[in-house]
Formats: structure tokens, sequence, C-alpha cells
């Protein structure tokens, strides 16, 4: 892995270049996105049918685009590593616990004068989840879209995963689907079903929101529809980035970078510490496993494209650094891991101490791994129990409590012109209606 | 107003008609939105200048595009009605107490095997509020697009609005930002300041999220630039929705009907009642309010375009319908107000009983007046302070936490064919780097 010591332009040029690989940078797709989803709109699921045929070879009807009860008992038996049913149980358990702490709750505050003010929380109706077919089925991911919708307690959760030329799911994703408490399972992918979520079709109901992995064709169909029904944010490429100081052990960091760099060769592996000789260390052990791990030329690429160890002067360089680049996953493996931690502003999921490595978060801590990607971290949240609820303002006032306020709301009602809203005040205080304006 | 007995196909017909005020269905001004943004982009300031001089007609330059404080001092004596201060000033003290409620804390829960997760919570660090300029800047929107960010801890708080021809800013508008406290006001409108904010220029400097409401281009510039920054929804005209039994005051009504009517021609307001008694009052009371209110025109228009009285047989199908329609006010005007209440599932504000009219909320009662329109309360929630804040996930795990889970992880790894994740956890506790895949 290159080695480069870390100045104000190197790490502009670094930070242009992450940026680089954002879905947004990918509108020359959005012409064929745009034509999926309007002619799915207008035509319904003919067009949906058709797509089908075309993208996946799969025959899809209005009989058989249901995933039926006898499929998913089939894809138990179809499962390539059955041993696969027991893990995600006890996934399934620890990511229900994590995100039952997330639950928010209706409140209310009352006055004694008759006012009562709060928030009411309400579950979405319908939700879509997308999960991609192919290589990158990941049942693991099915689970984290999927359980913290369940304890917001959305009424009915659908999902959509391209069959493949068989017409069949891939097993993995209807047992994790099954196990989550999926409602429905409807064999379509790609933007067209994004566009029967969002718009519905005689198939397909619409949703409330629409969530999960995708393509480029997914991701920006999922955000031209936005607005229509609302979308978890628009995920990029993968990226890790290890804080670490001369404290770490070599041998993990070296491998919790390559974790993530083997997702594709867009992800980014980023290893900021202020040890030249850790630096030194890891690169060496990412070279050796990187020729020891099956999916190497992966590997060798992401980390060619978008690996870096980047040596810094002082800590406080190094955490400045990790909350510029705001990565998805921020491993902190330094003396003192919980003050560093203190300091970090911008990062999706944050990962203490040399035990906590990476895959623990992806499968088996509780929290979700559906993270903020390419520097969103800056503004957007995990995947959470929030996503699947809206709130509601309450506002109860009594005549005793209104008064007292009638003049000022009158008064800036006509500061900003609005004379009708200043006449709904007024009527409730005055019997004659010979407004005066 | 025109009154209805709803069925299934007049409900149906009403919704299409909502629906089409979307923002979303203006995509025709896209191609000009999407100029302007790439300008910006491109050029910085100098194409912000331009466009300034272009549509505002007004002389802005590096020098002169920030507020100063003389100008804020002086908009002050500028103020047409100087009790609006006041009034400001008591307004704000309720929206702050409200929001002070909304926030959320860090947590953590830790186990005795020396596993701790947790959620942290931090305030985005730099957010752009949009002001419009011209007859829809009011400062009731200032106060409640800033205060929850300024709740919320957001280092800066930025204001873009479009200057007059002369070169000044609204005093309303300046005397609002400054009670509220943003950080500092920059001379720009329309999607030339949302590309400024979302990208950064010589003057502006990039920020993490926009808020706030504008014009078609705004709404478009803000869509479009989401994913490099957050934005709040996207706002469509105002609606309200009363639904009333016959215990309601026809008069009260009415006029609080008009309040929303009188925004736009594309505003909503609908009555939905169990009574036709009422209905037939109300009608002759909203006749007799619009001829003597001064924004007349815009109140029969909007009446004529989006108003509707709606008669059902039973409460079920009133609640149901107000669901169906998800308005951005609901006033609920029945016997029992906190039962029906029970019932709703869709609406950004819910205003309960006849003392609790829409203005009390547009100005004084404390919560937000920013709220989902156009049926997006189904998954939409009003601004909030969760709106200026963002998560991330805490794993610490100790060796002894990991051990257990270690078996399993390799295992979910592997089934995903994920195996340097796999090979990250295998390190921890292997000796030996002789890999078997």
């Amino acid at each position: 892995m290159r080695i480069i010591k870390l100045d104000e332009s190197s790490k502009k040029n670094i930070l242009n270049d992450l940026l680089k690989r954002s879905p947004n940078n990918y509108d020359n797709f959005a012409d064929s996105v745009n034509a999926i989803l309007a002619n799915v709109k207008e035509n319904g699921d003919k067009a949906l049918f058709q797509y089908t045929k075309d993208f996946d070879k799969a025959d899809i009807n209005a009989s058989n685009i249901k995933v039926t009860e006898e499929e998913i008992k089939e894809a138990y038996d179809r499962l390539e590593n059955p041993e696969l049913v027991q893990v995600i149980r006890k996934s399934l358990k620890n990511i229900k616990e994590y995100h039952e702490k997330q639950k928010q709750y209706s409140w209310f505050d009352s006055k004694p004068d008759g006012s009562i003010l709060g928030q009411k929380v309400t579950p979405l109706s319908r939700v879509g989840v997308y999960v991609p077919g192919g290589k990158a089925a990941y049942p693991s991911s099915v689970l984290m879209n999927v359980i913290p919708a369940k304890v917001a307690g959305v009424e009915q959760i659908v999902m959509v995963t391209p069959p493949g030329k068989d017409g069949k799911v891939n097993p993995n994703t209807l047992v994790a689907a099954n196990e989550a408490g999926v409602d429905v399972i409807y064999k379509v992918g790609g933007a067209q079903a994004i566009a029967a979520l969002a718009y519905g079709t005689e198939s397909i109901a619409k949703v409330d929101k629409i969530v999960g992995p995708g393509n480029i064709y997914v991701a920006l169909a999922k955000k031209a529809v936005f607005g229509y029904v609302s979308i978890d944010s628009v995920a990029g490429p993968s990226e890790i980035l290890v804080l670490a100081d001369e404290t770490a052990n070599p041998r993990y960091v070296a491998a919790d970078l390559l974790s993530q760099a083997e997702h594709d060769e867009l992800a980014s592996a980023i290893l900021v510490t202020t040890s030249e000789e850790l630096a030194n260390k890891v690169s060496e052990y990412v070279d050796m496993f990187v020729s020891k791990l099956k999916r190497k030329e992966i590997l060798q690429k992401s980390l060619d494209n978008y690996g870096y160890i980047l040596v810094t002067d002082t800590m406080q360089a190094a955490i400045d650094t990790a909350n510029d680049i705001a990565s998805e996953h921020l491993e902190i493996v330094t003396k003192n891991p919980f003050d560093t931690m203190t300091r970090i502003k911008n990062a999706g999921a944050i990962f203490l101490g040399e035990n906590s490595s990476e895959p623990l978060g992806d499968y088996f801590a509780g929290p979700n791994h559906v993270l903020p990607t390419n520097g969103t971290a800056k503004f957007f949240s995990p995947l959470s129990v929030d996503d699947f609820i809206k709130k509601s303002s309450i506002i109860s006032y009594s005549r005793e409590a209104l008064e007292p306020l009638s003049e000022d709301i009158q008064k800036f009602a006509k500061a900003e012109g609005l004379t009708a809203h200043a006449n709904s005040i007024r009527v409730r205080f005055e019997e004659d209606d010979d407004i005066k304006e």
C-alpha cells in the first residue's frame, strides 16, 4: 500500500479523489433510468414484465411475480450452507436487541392553563426493501434493512429482488427475508422495481418508503422518486478508515483494512496513523494477506485506486483527517480509544479498540451495517428505527391559554400580510364580523 | 365552497387532483436549474454574481455579498411595524421551549463481558437556511428554520436570501435572523444560492444541509443536490384539513379553512364532516369572510381549485379520508378530539379542539410550522431538532466478548463469499497466517 506523509495539499487531493466515487457523478445514466420510471408509471405491470424479460431474462407475470410459501420452504433446502439458518437467527437476535433501544415514543407536555403540546410517533404503513440479485445478494443486508422496519412497527414490509433466468430467487435472500419477517416478496429488480414501489402497478401496491442497496440504476431511480416516497440515503461504495497510534497491532489493522477493500474496486481502505513504524508494518502485512486471499484481484485494484496509509505528525491532525473524510466505518485503535472517540464528529459506525473489528459490526454486534458512505456521515446517520417512523406535532389549546396570545398572533400575521390568518384568531374573541383590514 | 357527498370514486378523483400540485411534477424546469447548478459549481462567485444581476437586478460582489452588522442594526429602524420585534421575541421563546424537548442524547449499553454498544449524537457543523425574498419573506419562517438548528447545537448557521434591486434585504428577515441567532447572511437567492451552499464558492463555504422554503427553482435545485448535502423535505403548497362533527362551530371552521387558502392559488382547504348541516353553514360563512378579506382573489381561486367540503356517512369514513389525504395541517373538531386523534396516522401537525386554530401553530404555540405537504405526511415529519443532528453507532468489544461469536461471524462472511471479512476475525484468534480458503 502506498504510504503518504500527509500535508494540506495531499489531503485535499485525496479528499477530491475519494468523492469521485460518488453515485452523484453518474448522471449519464439518468436518461435511461428516467425512461424506465416513466414507462412503469404509465404502463404498470406490462412494462415491469417486459423489463424483467429484457434485463433478467426471466419470464415473470402476474401469476408468478409473488414468491410463494412453497418457494420459501424450498429455499431452506436449496441453501448451500444449511448452517446459515442458525447463524442468521443468532445475528437477528442481536440486531433486534440493539434496534429496540432506538425506539422513540410519543410525548406530551401539559400546562395548567389547559394547553397541551406534544409529538406523536407513528410507524410508516408500507415499506419496500430492495435486495440486489447475483453476487451482491447478501443475507446480512436483508436483516439490516428489514429488522429496523419491523421494530418500528411497520404494517407491511415488501421486498423486491431480481430473479435469476430460471425465475428463482437466491435462497440465502429468501431465508433471511423469511427469518426477518418480510410480508411479501416480488421477483423484480432494477430501476423498474423502484418505479413499481414508488408509483404502484397492478401487482405491486405503492409504498411509503424505499430502502436497500442497489447498482447505479437502482440508486438513481431512488433519487428520482424521492418526494413521491421517502428513501434511505443514496449508498456509495464501502469504506474503512483506521485511526491508529503506535500501540496498534499491525496484523489486525491490515486484516481489517482488507475486509472493506474486498467489496469492490471502488471500495476505500485508509489507515491514518502517527506512527511510521506501524505504517510500514501494516503495508507489509497487507501485501502478505492479499497474496493469500481469494479475492486478491479486487483487493489489489481497490488498494491501488483508493487505498492509502497516511502518516501525520500529531494525533490531532490524524483526527482532523478522519473527520474530513467522514468514513463509513471508523476503527479507533489508540492508547485510549474512548478519549479519541469524543473528538470524532463524522463517522457512520465507530469501532473502539483492537477487538472491535469491522466485520463484527457487519454481521453480529447489532448496530446497523447500512451506513452513510462517501463523506455523507457529515450529515446522514446509520439506517435505524428512526427511518421507519414519522412524527406529527400535537397542539391542543384551551380558550384560557389562547386568549393572552390572541393579539400577538394577529400582529404577527398582519406583519406578514396574512389577514385571513389573523381573522381565524379574531373570530374566537369578537362576535362582530365587520372585519377592518 | 363546493359540497360533495363523498364516495370511493369522488375520493379517488380528489386525491389525484391534490397530488397534481406536487413540485415533483415540474420537471420541465429541471434543465434550467441544472444549468445554473453546473455553472456555479464550475465558476463559483463569478456565476453567482452574474445570476444575481440577471434575476434580482442587484449588483452583488465579494465585498457586499455578506450582510454587515450595520445593515442588521439599520433593519431594526427600517421595520414597517416596530412592535414586530417584541412579538418575535415572545414567539421565539415558545418555539425554543418546544424544540428543547426534541433533543436526543447519546446512549450506550454495556454488558459485563466487556462489550459496549451505543449511539453517539452529534450536531451538524454547518447548515444553510434559504429564505425567499419578496412577498414570501416570512419572519416566522426564519424562526422556524433557524431555532431547531440552534437548539441542536449546529456550529454555524448560514442564511441566504435574494436582495432587492437596491441590494438590500427585507428588514423583517434580517431582524428575525438576528433574533434567532443566524451567524452569517449572504445576499443571494434562487437555484444559484442552493448551488453555492452545496458546492461552495470563493465567498460561501459548503454546508452539510440546506433547509428552507423557496419557489420551484429552489425546490428543484435542492432535490438535485441531495446526496452532496442533506436537505429538508421538498415543500409543496400549504394545506388544511378540518375533521369535524356536528359539535363544531361553523364560523371558526370557515375562518380556519381560509387561513390556509389565502397562501396561494395552489393552497388547499378541505372540510371533512359527518354533518350536512355543518357543511352548509361553513360554506355560507366562507362566502361571507371571502367577501370581506383583503386577499379575496387568492382565496376564491384556491377554493375553486382545491377547496372541498366533503360529507361522509360515518366518522370512520371521515378519518380514513383524512389519513388518505395526509394533510399538512389537521384540525380535529369533534366531540372527543383526543379519541379521534388516536386514529390519525398521517398528518403534519394535529390541532385539537375548537380553540386550537391553525395560525396559533404557525406563529406562537412552539411546534414547527415547516411541515410535510402534499401527502408526504405519510412518511415525512415536521422540521425538528432531528434534522440538525446525525448519529454514529458505537461498538466496543473485549476479546472475551468477541471470542464466542468468532466462528459464527466467519461462517456468515464465508456464506457471502467475503473471505477477507472472515480473515479479519480469524487473525485475532489464530497465530498462523497460512489461510485456507
